[in-house]
């Protein structure tokens, strides 16, 4: 890259707007978050201090302790915390798997348990090995095909969508549901292709649940790496007879508490319609948690924090919310919801920033018509910081259940091609957060919630009446 | 990030499209990129096997044998080597340098002298420093305040600016004249704060001149990385009479040959319609280019192997040029111009990438009103690739020589947040590029071209008549 000629086209490429109050108070925003900004600090301390935060844990606890006491520094109205039973899973000593070619002849590859899963017999598991690119896969294969035998499910996220949380979505039944299909015929355990685009040697772990099926019927259930996928599979070809060892001795224990933290400035104008933005601060335990959702937790502190710095005071309640729990049992945003339906409080809107802490691209907004089009009419403001998606979606899953009719609800949009090669896995490290990514993302959250507090939502009545 | 919720948006956000022909092909061309790209292996060699290709190196030659091979390996029309006199510049040992606030007393700090820089004398470069923020403040300084000094250039890149480029651009006078400048007022030296948008230990290199400055009186000059530019402004602040030494031995070398690599699919209908897809395959010599600007050159690359094997026979012929010389003399650019207007050759488009390996946002468009009009006509048809950029504005370096009244030049624009926090630097390297958005960029940059290529561009005659 070279100097002169970019010179030359950055002076046409400038944009020209007009210095409306609308205009200044997002561009206050973003220079803030940009020179000035507090998100990446604070993630620093929750991923190289604290690290991992798996639900009741210790260092979820730290990550309770440390974000209130940063919430505390900041001058708020309000900063509490709100008590919630989380369950609790221990991954125990690392997992270990190979595969067998002839006796004696054994491959090891990389895998990681799944989260809920149970472990495996004490001295591990071995067993002939069936592919399957599905669990649609298992009814055609039958019982007599699968019974005794690990289960391996294959099938790849779709290169070719370019969300890349789509093929996600393709995919991730096999994690969610494969072992408890799996062991209705019989299947002794299951192996699952991580939930990765790219070829390396990660396993990622990720929730997965066992439905209605007894205790004494559960199977244990672990993430292979993508590499080790691919390895395993062209294996299974030459060598159908391979056979397959893993060992885990992950737990279930007793549900502990935790919690909810919040911090609020009270609306100046409306206290009794109240916003919500936040994130969820546990985190898988293979990584440090920075994107999934360090990120979110920190962008979402910092947009209370970038709108009481450029001045603007919400003329309704402005609530973070640090969910617990998102993870692996969804307590915390559960939790939130029955509290706030209990004290008859009115949610107008929630925002969540829940997909890695990458260039933002826009907003996916869950509401009315009227509120998406109110919307889509600010579009002009945000383009000078190239945010260009407002389109029609989910939001959350901690805010999901405060949704009400006539609430607006919505999740910030980044940049979706890199979430995959870090998520649940021991690379999701805050080496991989940019700090500048980073801040535009708080900077986009705070800018729709001034606006949104600015101009309010359009509640369904009005549309009705 | 939960599966549940998830699934539902994506359902509900996925847009439809109807399939035209262009849909169709444009698909065929973003599903070969994402399934079936060589671009990611192409880089994977030049940057892991060859490594930085400073003009006039072993490995810029290496690099050149490497790409012709392979485009000879694509089964286009013709392939060829243009050759082209380069300058040659060698860094010579490592640089060194430290800070002495007493005698004895110093601090190391990393440095990396400028591309064309004279070195220092063979013992190194001893003096007071004084710091400005441009080379405004030299006239204001005067000559009794930096004779016998070495002047320290600290103006920090703008971070409000949302196009990391226009921070650059709004820096780069300091790295590229603050030698020649400084020299007219007796400095000895000046050190230069590395263009880095982030603090970190790497001094960032890049193209400096003397313009008329006669070579006697050609001071040498140096990069300092963020953090140690940080350091050494606070340490003058305390202690103005703090020293600075540095020693460099690099050397301006006699010209050598070298070439562009240029392949070519003969155009079908108009085959003396030219239109030219490239970047540059000379990178500096600290890291391995892979971003500057080893991505553009793969990229372009796979354009002409993308639109092969979807079937799609271009009715004019189709140039990738892989230009040599970008980054410290332009030479390859301007010979392949002169070489092309000396042979009477109709250009009417040309595309460069020269901007990072990064998710590609869009282009910028330099062409008349109704050309950039009948572009921006296109973008429903990128809309599902999330391409969403299409402005007035400079192209690139290389293809700039070439332009005329009536031809299309643009430039790949990709996301530019994490681009300087590598640009020029040892960690300029393959493991910080992602496979998905390399390959992305190939996809968006074919599909402008069988856009064009179907189409044809606006001839300026047209609109005059």
């Amino acid at each position: 890259m070279r100097t002169v000629l970019i010179l030359a086209f950055l002076l046409v490429s400038t944009p020209f707007f007009s210095q409306t109050e609308d205009e200044k108070q997002i561009k206050a925003i973003y220079d803030k978050a940009l020179t000035n900004g507090k998100a990446y600090d604070w993630l620093n301390y929750l991923s190289n201090q604290i690290g991992g935060r798996l639900s009741g844990s210790v260092q979820a606890q730290q990550a309770v302790d440390y974000t209130k006491a940063q919430l505390d520094s900041l001058g708020l109205d309000k900063v509490w915390l709100q008590p919630v039973m989380v369950p609790k899973w221990v991954r125990g000593v690392p997992e270990f798997a190979y595969f067998e070619t002839k006796p004696g002849l054994t491959t090891n590859v990389p895998i990681c348990a799944l989260g809920g899963s149970v472990s495996t017999p004490s001295g591990g598991l071995k067993a002939s090995v069936v592919e399957v690119s599905g669990i649609e896969d298992l009814e055609k294969l039958g019982r007599e095909n699968i019974e005794g035998k690990i289960v391996f499910y294959n099938r790849p996220m779709d290169p070719t969508l370019i969300n890349t949380f789509s093929a996600y979505s393709g995919c991730v039944d096999q994690r969610y549901s494969g072992a408890a299909e799996a062991g209705k015929y019989g299947a002794l355990g299951v192996i699952v292709r991580s939930m990765n685009l790219r070829l390396d040697d990660y396993p990622h772990t990720g929730s997965m649940g066992y439905g209605d099926t007894p205790v004494s019927n559960r199977i244990p259930a672990a993430a292979i790496s993508t590499n080790g996928a691919e390895l395993l599979s062209a294996t299974l070809k030459l060598n159908p007879d391979a056979k397959f060892y893993f060992k885990q001795n992950c737990k279930q224990l007793e549900d502990v508490e935790s919690y909810n933290v919040i911090g609020e400035i009270t609306g100046s104008e409306f206290p009794n319609e109240i916003m919500v933005v936040g994130g969820h601060l546990d985190s898988w335990d293979l990584g440090d948690g920075s994107h999934d959702d360090g990120a979110g937790c920190v962008q979402s502190m910092d947009v209370l924090r970038l709108l009481k710095e450029t001045g603007y005071k919400p003329k309704r309640t402005l609530r973070v919310v640090l969910f617990m729990n998102e993870e692996n049992g969804m307590r915390g945003g559960n939790k939130y919801a029955e509290v706030a339906r209990n004290k008859k409080e009115q949610h107008v809107f929630a925002l969540e920033s829940d997909s890695g802490g990458f260039t933002p691209r826009g907003f996916s907004i869950d509401a009315s018509e009227e509120n998406i089009a109110q919307i889509q009419g600010w579009r002009e403001l945000f383009e000078p910081y190239l945010i260009h998606m407002f389109y029609k979606g989910g939001s959350g899953a901690d805010i999901g259940p405060l949704k009400e009719e006539g609430m607006v609800l919505a999740g910030l949009r980044p940049d979706t091609q890199r979430y995959f090669d870090h998520h649940h896995a021991e690379n999701d490290t805050f080496e991989h957060v940019n700090k500048r990514e980073l801040e535009l993302g708080a900077a986009t959250m705070a800018s729709l919630v001034y606006l949104i507090d600015k101009y309010g939502t359009i509640p369904s009545k009005k549309i009705k009446g």
